[in-house]
C-alpha cells in the first residue's frame, strides 16, 4: 500500500501551516488537515499580533494565517478540509482516521494547537452568543457605549480588553490572580487604561440575564464578598485547553495535558512529532509555534531519509 | 552585587533578537551584546528569504533583521556593541565576559549563530574581497556580463546562486555531492535555471588569480579528473560552523559543535539557553530561529521568576 502522503500535518493554526510549507518546500508529499475550524487556529480572532517578528506595526491574526497559507499552499502542500480523530502504526508509518476517512503517511506532525477553556459558570453556556463571547474583534463592536466585562489576566485577555476599548465605553476585567500573569508590556498599557478597571482577586460566579447578557455576580476571594456587575457583554479568555484529546491513551501527556517532545519536535512515538502549543514547554507564543513547526518539518524530513536513526526515550515528567 | 540585566542575550541576528524582543515584553531588564559584526547575523546578507512566515513575496534578510531589531528596542531592550567572551557562575547567576569588561545577569541566552565555513583552499584567503565572496547581493553587480563560480550544495549556496543570475552571464555552481543537498524548491529552481550550470561530485582545490579571481582549479571527485574553469568571481558557501567557541569548555557540545538543549531550550547549566542554529536539532531556517529566541526567553522570564525549578540533565549524545 502506498502512502498518500510523505508527511501529514493535523493542524491549520500558525504551527501546522509553518510545517506544511516547509514540509514541501523540502520536496516532500505534504498534507495538511485543516480541522473542524475554518484554518487559523485561535489566533485567526486577534485584532493585533504585537510580538510577530518582522512586523513592528503589528498584524493583525486574521492577516498572518492567510498568508502563511498562501505560502504552504505555493510549497504545494494538499488541504484537506477534515479533522485528525485517531492514529495507528501502519508498515513502519501511520495511518490517520480523519472525519473523511483513513489516510496514510509516513511521518505525522501533530499542531493541533489550543481552544478557549470555558468558564464553566451559570449562565454561559445559555447566553453564548447573546453576550458571552470569546472575540472582542468580532463582537466588541456591538457593544458600542456600554460596558462589558473581561474575564481573565493573562496575554489573551489583556489584548483583547485593549482592543475592546476601541468600541465600548468601559471594560472591567476580572481576573483571579493578585497580579496581572500576562506579558509586562500588555499589563502596564491595561492598568494605565483610564476605559479599563482591573479588579484582581475576584472569581466570576455567575453571568445573569434571561435572553441576553445583563451583568456577571463576582466574588472577592479574599475577603468573600459578592457583586453583581451591569454589562451587556461578558468576553472570557481564561486560559487554552490543548486540544491533545485524540492523543490520549496513545501518547504519554504532561499535568497540562501537553505532548513532552524533545527539541527536535519529536514525541515519544517513532514518526509522531508535535508542533505549537500543544507541545510541553511550548511557549505559547504565534512565533514560537512557527519556530516548532518548521523545525518538526526538518526533523520529519530527516527521519524520512533516514527511519532507522536513534529516536529519543520521552516520557511524561 | 546587583546584576546589570535580569536576562542577557548574545547574539544581534534573529534568534538574539527575538529574545530579546520577548524578555523586554516580559517586563524583564534585558541587555543584548550585538558581537563584533554590526548585527543581523549571517541572514543579513541574504537577498530574499522566502520561508518567513507572513512574507508570501519574501523578505530580504537586510529588512527583516533590521524590523525585529527595531521591535526590540521599542519593548526596551537595552543594545550593547560587544561580544561574549567567557561566562562564569555568580552569586546564582551568571557574569559574562565582553569586549568592555564584564556584565552580571541572572540568566543568559545564547544566540551566536553561525558563521559561514571557509573553503580552505590556496588562494582563498589571499584573494578574499578581490574576486572570493560570500554576498551575492553585495559582490554580484561586480561581476556583470562575466560568469562566476558559487561553490556548495546547501539552502545558501542554491539561493545565491539564483540571486547571482540578476547580475552575471552564467554561474557554475561546484558541488561535492551526487545530488544537492539544498531545499527542493531552491534546488528545482537551479537545475531549471538556463543560466547556471550544476556540477556535483565536483571539488574545489584551488582559486587561481594574480591580484584577482581569474580561475577556479576542480576535480571531479569519482574519476578524479581535473579542469581549470575560467571566472572572475568566486561565491564560497559551504556550510554553516557554529559559533560555539567561547562555550568550549563550559558547556558539553554535540559532534558538530552544537549545544544541546530540551525543548524549553535550556542547556547542561541552570541559568543558560541557547537558541538558534547554536542549538543541537536546530532547522537551521530563519523562522526555526525566532521560534527558539521566543522560547528560550519565555523559559528564562519563568527561571526567573523561580529559580529552584528542576532543570533537566543534558550531556553530548
Amino acid at each position: 500500500m502506498t502512502d498518500d502522503f510523505e508527511i501529514l500535518v493535523a493542524g491549520g493554526g500558525v504551527a501546522g501551516l509553518t510545517a506544511g510549507l516547509f514540509a514541501a518546500r523540502n520536496g516532500r508529499r505534504t498534507g495538511l488537515l485543516l480541522g473542524d475550524d475554518i484554518g487559523g487556529g485561535h489566533l485567526i480572532g486577534v485584532g493585533r499580533i504585537e510580538d510577530f517578528p518582522g512586523f513592528p506595526a503589528g498584524v493583525p491574526g486574521y492577516d498572518l494565517c492567510p498568508m502563511i497559507q498562501e505560502q504552504a499552499q505555493d510549497a504545494g502542500v494538499e488541504f484537506v478540509t477534515s479533522a485528525l480523530k485517531g492514529l495507528a502504526p501502519a508498515d513502519g508509518g501511520w495511518t490517520a482516521t480523519t472525519g473523511d476517512g483513513e489516510v496514510r503517511a509516513g511521518a505525522v506532525i501533530v499542531a493541533t494547537g489550543s481552544a478557549l477553556r470555558e468558564l464553566g459558570v451559570p449562565g454561559e453556556e445559555k447566553l453564548r452568543g447573546h453576550g458571552v463571547s470569546t472575540c472582542a474583534t468580532c463582537d466588541g463592536p456591538l457593544h458600542r457605549g456600554k460596558a462589558v466585562a473581561v474575564v481573565g489576566g493573562g496575554d489573551s485577555a489583556l489584548l483583547e480588553a485593549l482592543e475592546l476599548t476601541d468600541h465600548v465605553e468601559r471594560v472591567v476585567l476580572l481576573h483571579r490572580g493578585e497580579r496581572l500573569a500576562g506579558q509586562h508590556t500588555y499589563a502596564s498599557r491595561v492598568l494605565e487604561h483610564p476605559a479599563i478597571e482591573v479588579r484582581g482577586s475576584t472569581a466570576v460566579e455567575e453571568i445573569v440575564g434571561d435572553t441576553a447578557v445583563a451583568g456577571v455576580k463576582v466574588r472577592h476571594t479574599g475577603t468573600g464578598e459578592t457583586a453583581e456587575e451591569q454589562v451587556t457583554g461578558v468576553f472570557v479568555y481564561v486560559g487554552l485547553r490543548p486540544r491533545t484529546d485524540v492523543l490520549r491513551g496513545l501518547l504519554p501527556l504532561d499535568d497540562d495535558g501537553r505532548v513532552p517532545t524533545d527539541g527536535a519536535m519529536r514525541t515519544a512515538l517513532r514518526g509522531i512529532f508535535a508542533a505549537g502549543d500543544i507541545r510541553s514547554d511550548s511557549a505559547a507564543q504565534a512565533v514560537a509555534a512557527a519556530g516548532d513547526g518548521a523545525t518538526a518539518a526538518l526533523a520529519a524530513h530527516r527521519h524520512l531519509a533516514d527511519p532507522g536513526r536513534p529516536w529519543p526515550v520521552l516520557s511524561a515528567p
